[in-house]
């Protein structure tokens, strides 16, 4: 499967690529600044930038917030690797990565094995495809912490050190607050945010100790902006989001391993079995994304090796500041969220009233039972 | 205990009230008209303005942003409120509150039953004051939905249905990542989110079907920029918020209780025992609070009935959209967080290794009892 590198994305003619025109041009300092070369040093562009004074001064802006956004991107470059460099041998790293067994986890399982990359599959659920022999899979519930050290034992011994720990699996249930059952909540926080600090306590030691190594956080757009019938989901990935965010700090001031790399993905609504009966009202904006569109996102990413963030739709970069906007914008917007929810589902991988072991708190039958 | 109403606040001369007055003045449009009119209609006026042409340009410019924040600020409470009215009779209504033996929450319940109205208070700790006859203390562990319905139906039948919902317990531990045990990480989800849910669960339906009621989360400006030793506490609030925004949601559009009201409050640095060993590095902007202040703020907005935000201090307002700024300056202002955190060790509020039944997830175990 190559990877789509066409200048149309899959998804067709959306905002993306529009915006990254703009962005190559417009917003690009290297190309405005030719014309205000051509009005300086030729006689007709200096007679067109006379003739044309606004639309001049208007190109003279945009080489100037060019350069601004030259200078903010290559500071983001910086900073976000702690001004270190460091290199990656993917003859050597391995990889391993949460539900990997089928949907955009299975994407990215299998464009790294395809680059002859070992992986290590973590799942509840079996391979849903034929994955090659460099690809390692475990049945794992990543919601308990002591299940997690005793695979990752054996992970240890049969394939070696995880150098690389891509945090993806993730569930939804699809009810409101009031509906939810105390199971569903857990288990959502279980498997989205909690299991990020498992799987980090068990993995980073080794990466910090070696100052190399990178955790990807895999969120979603639900981290900026909830709607109805998954205020629990949204949560659970805002708390991964800051889960990332503090990763990434601590890194730095609390186990020295500055060239240890984060990567968070944000991504829209994705064609995988968690978003079935979901309705798209914005396809142009907010197109539904194929798996392997955020797939590939993630896997040019972490082939990089830098740290950084992953906004897929790319237009969806605004809704990092939605928090910020009026009261009433966001309300809205919310609000207006709950048309594309009305036949979700959410994904029910296990039955978790059946067969996942979170702990119902007995409280009153503790009571009774110390009574 | 008389509410704090002076033109400087409790903490002296810091942003705050510098801002309130600009927004009084300069953001005014009833007060920025009176020089566009002063230059219209008087001799004087005219003259001036004729010449300090750009200082009148500048006025204008004002007034028209004045106008723009006036209209956004109009629709916000039109819009927060869901364009609905109701009236609060504090004479009738219950408040509950969670965590309210002591720190904030011991000041909201204070300043409550000083006015006479009915408080229900539910915290593991015994009240640190004397509360008067008008508040009613229930030891609680909110960890526990089960638990929850218990103490929930004794206080049904000796106090009434609580009205107004005060989600206000938190807990920190002070930990990095993987410092934190397994314990601390859900012992602080347990309480600063998913507790949300449980008394949501027990307290909301009734408020629903009354279509009268009122949620305040207490979440933190944690919930918009987490700092090392933090993590997982800035991740439970930023779910916090999200459950604010997610249940004011589904009032309005699942449970058919649009006059339901919902509070956020994003308090920074309180002395409470929850931030002993803190280091301000910031007095003028973001001046540690008492904890009267904060109380003061929350019990104003409760008590004036509509939902909303309360941000203190006020210039913690810019952090709404600090998701949205340069990752190089997210990340700077993450990493030096550190020293703020550096003689700060959470607050042990019980000793979760011992007291709290949180589920230490034995899978390991599981697997070697059923083998």
């Amino acid at each position: 499967m190559p990877m789509h590198n066409g200048w149309l994305p899959r998804e067709g003619l959306t905002g993306d690529p529009i915006g990254r025109l703009i962005k190559r041009t417009a917003f690009n300092p290297a190309f405005t600044l030719i014309f205000i070369l051509l009005a300086r040093y030729t006689k007709k562009g200096s007679d067109l930038s006379i003739l044309h004074e606004k639309a001049f001064s208007r190109i003279k802006k945009l080489f100037y917030f060019g350069l601004v956004r030259w200078a903010s991107n290559y500071l983001d470059a910086g900073v976000l690797d702690n001004w270190t460099t460091d290199t990656y041998d993917w003859n050597k790293e391995i990889v391993l990565i949460t539900g990997g067994a089928g949907g955009i986890g299975g994407q990215v399982v299998k464009l790294l094995a395809e680059k002859k990359i070992k992986v290590v599959v973590l799942d509840v659920i079996p391979m849903t495809f034929d994955a090659p022999e460099n690809v390692f899979y475990y049945k794992c519930d990543i919601t308990s912490p002591a299940t997690i050290a005793s695979v990752a034992a054996t992970i240890r011994s049969e394939v070696g050190t995880p150098t690389v720990l891509i945090n993806n699996a993730g569930v939804a249930r699809g009810k409101n607050i009031l509906e939810a059952s105390e199971k569903d909540v857990r288990f959502t926080f279980d498997v989205n945010t909690l299991a990020h600090y498992w799987l980090a306590k068990e993995f980073v030691p080794a990466m910090a100790e070696k100052n190399h190594g990178m955790v990807v956080t895999v969120a979603s757009l639900a981290a900026y902006v909830t709607v109805p019938n998954m205020v629990d989901y949204a949560a659970s990935k805002a708390a991964a989001l800051t889960f990332h965010e503090g990763l990434a700090a601590e890194l730095k001031t609390r186990y020295n391993a500055p060239k240890v790399r984060t990567i968070v993905v944000n991504q829209g609504y994705t064609k995988t079995p968690l978003f079935e009966g979901y309705y798209n009202d914005s396809k142009f904006l907010m197109p539904t994304l194929a798996p392997e569109t955020v797939a590939e996102g993630i896997v040019k990413k972490v082939l990089a090796g830098h740290s950084g963030q992953v906004i897929l739709p790319g237009f969806a970069a605004s809704l990092t500041f939605f928090r910020g906007l009026p009261h009433w914008y966001q309300i809205r917007t919310r609000l207006a969220g709950e048309v594309i929810m009305k036949k979700w589902n959410g994904r029910q991988v296990i039955d978790v009233e059946k067969d996942y072991h979170g702990d119902e708190r007995g409280g009153a039958k503790e009571e009774s039972e110390s009574a």
